[in-house]
């Protein structure tokens, strides 16, 4: 018989908790027991998983005992909390939250592109945040190529990268705009900052809170996250993180500065031969990425693949995935099967 | 008495039109006889000026006789046609279309950049694309100031920039979205081209038709009208240009390379010197220009102001205006204004 996995889902009542149930499933993950659990307050609501219903438990430390691996996926706090206690259980984590990604024991895995650095791992391994991981995704065979020496990216994120409450706020208030009703904001852009704006029909220039150079958190994990990543500290990379009134799929204008000319067409077919991302480039067709195609898929779509008009090692790419699944389900459930693909 | 004007308004039904009348009527520009002009189809509607309605006639050439400003926003084939004839009768044409604007004998006009150009013209100046306008405002200052080598811009597109059309699209498209019903696509993204998606929730990398170089027409557009518009064509300008959810506002996130370098918090006291600019700028207090807080304003707004992390003569912007009207009619009305100048 084969070889079967307790895995705990944290935060499983969660917009990227959901899904990460669902690719456990569709991925015919080889879960002995689903345990999901959520804060207090989500205890004893129930999952469906395989057609049945789980009660999610509180997340507490002993709530580990016996749990193979710990999918995390609610908030840094919990993370920074109960991470530590899984491991001490004997689980492996591996984290969805911004709590462990630059602490030097923790790898930061994007399996397409450095997947050998889960075996590094001292109980702790990090999904890196969404807008990273579809970029490096894309940007992973182009550097193999060309070598890669700077990106400036500006995204256009999607409301779910900040939960439920967000994805409810934007369908809330398109209806009070579409009626002629008052429109309240009360999550977007940071749940936690005083100040809130209306997101449906608006561009919000901030994802997350500020830092101290005038960048905010968003953009600044996009600058390191890559770096280590690629363990490249070389790479110079500048981010612009947009919230934008779509549902689901972050859209990113990347470009980037090879070491090497490059030639669009060839960009074009390294891509499609590399392993989770989808070429969809043919400007005069109208063929280009876009969130609602990208919504509910689990690859990298990229297009508007063009050189730049006056730097011949400039190459600009229009770069779209899900940001609940590449961006974060999918990653880890990837993480959890390369990690377990040693056992068979 | 003071000397008036006979203007026409080519459009006068459309989303521009509308903002043009409302820019002549609100900035009191001395018209003696309003000519609102239009298609056939719309002869014979009426429009508000002045708290009088006046009705609009059908655009032909002996529509023109006597007029001494024409203010044209009807498409670029309407242009083409109509402003000769309107040159032809004595009249200066202030064109909001893309028919003359590269045109050697035309001059490419934002007040605020290069005004004095409009006395060069042969009868006809442009007016330049909406993207380009609150861009170059945004530059210029910084461009006398430091110096300016290069940009790469890409944009977020209100759908207003494609006309009432498109307007009535997202609506009824958002309608249909969140009454769970099926959504049809007719405009968007180019009312002329053969596919159409859908914008509400959505992102969609093309503003325009396709160019043979990969680049979309809007993309090329901003590149060539602000070398023209700086009379520098060693500025090396790059864009990315998308249509978002978004009713009125376009939004940027510009990366500029300067000759010298920047600091950020003198680029923000040279901006908020500017004419025409308002600065919106602290981060940590949640301060940034959005379109939904520069809808209905005349103004260009900047934010996100800071330095690249890796190029100290680098510098990241924000940048957002109303397209509709510094967008369009706002800057059409204030090149009138220019012309008119010389008469007191």
């Amino acid at each position: 018989m084969a070889k079967t996995y307790t895995v705990a889902v944290v935060g499983a009542t969660g917009a990227v908790g959901e899904q990460m149930l669902k690719n456990l499933e569709e991925r015919s993950f080889p879960v002995g027991e689903l345990r999901p659990l959520a804060s207090a307050r989500s205890a004893g609501k129930t999952v469906r998983f395989h057609g049945e219903e789980v009660v999610v438990r509180e997340a507490t430390p002993e709530a580990f005992e016996g749990v193979d691996i710990a999918l995390f996926s609610a908030g840094g706090g919990v993370s920074l909390k109960l991470a530590p206690e899984a491991v001490r259980r004997g689980a492996v984590v591996i984290d969805n939250t911004n709590a462990f990604r630059m602490d030097p024991d923790v790898p930061l895995v994007v399996p397409e592109v450095n997947g050998s650095k889960v075996w590094e791992h001292k109980g702790i391994i990090a999904n890196p945040n969404c807008s990273t991981i579809q970029m490096v995704v894309a940007l992973k065979p182009i550097r193999d190529r060309y070598g890669l020496e700077r990106v400036i990216v500006s995204t256009y994120q999607a409301v779910s990268g900040s939960g439920w409450q967000a994805i409810e706020e934007l369908k809330r208030q398109t209806r009070a705009v579409i009626n002629g009703e008052e429109v309240s904001c009360e999550v977007l852009p940071v749940g936690k900052l005083s100040k809130h704006y209306q997101i449906a029909f608006n561009a919000i220039p901030q994802c997350d809170v500020d830092q101290e150079n005038g960048y905010t958190l968003e953009e600044m994990k996009m600058v390191r996250e890559t770096q280590k990543i690629f363990g490249d500290d070389t790479i110079r990379v500048s981010a612009t993180c947009v919230r934008i009134p779509v549902l689901r799929g972050h859209s990113e204008s990347v470009y980037v500065e090879l070491k090497e000319e490059a030639d669009p067409a060839e960009v074009r077919r390294i891509l499609a031969e590399a392993p989770g991302i989808i070429v969809q480039d043919d400007i005069a067709e109208q063929v280009y990425p876009m969130p609602l195609t990208a919504a509910n898929r689990h690859e990298v779509f990229v297009g508007r693949i063009r050189r730049d008009l006056h730097n011949p090692k400039g190459l600009h790419l229009w770069v779209v995935s899900d940001n609940l699944l590449k961006g974060a389900a999918t990653n880890a459930v990837q993480i959890a099967e390369l990690l377990v693909s040693s056992d068979k």
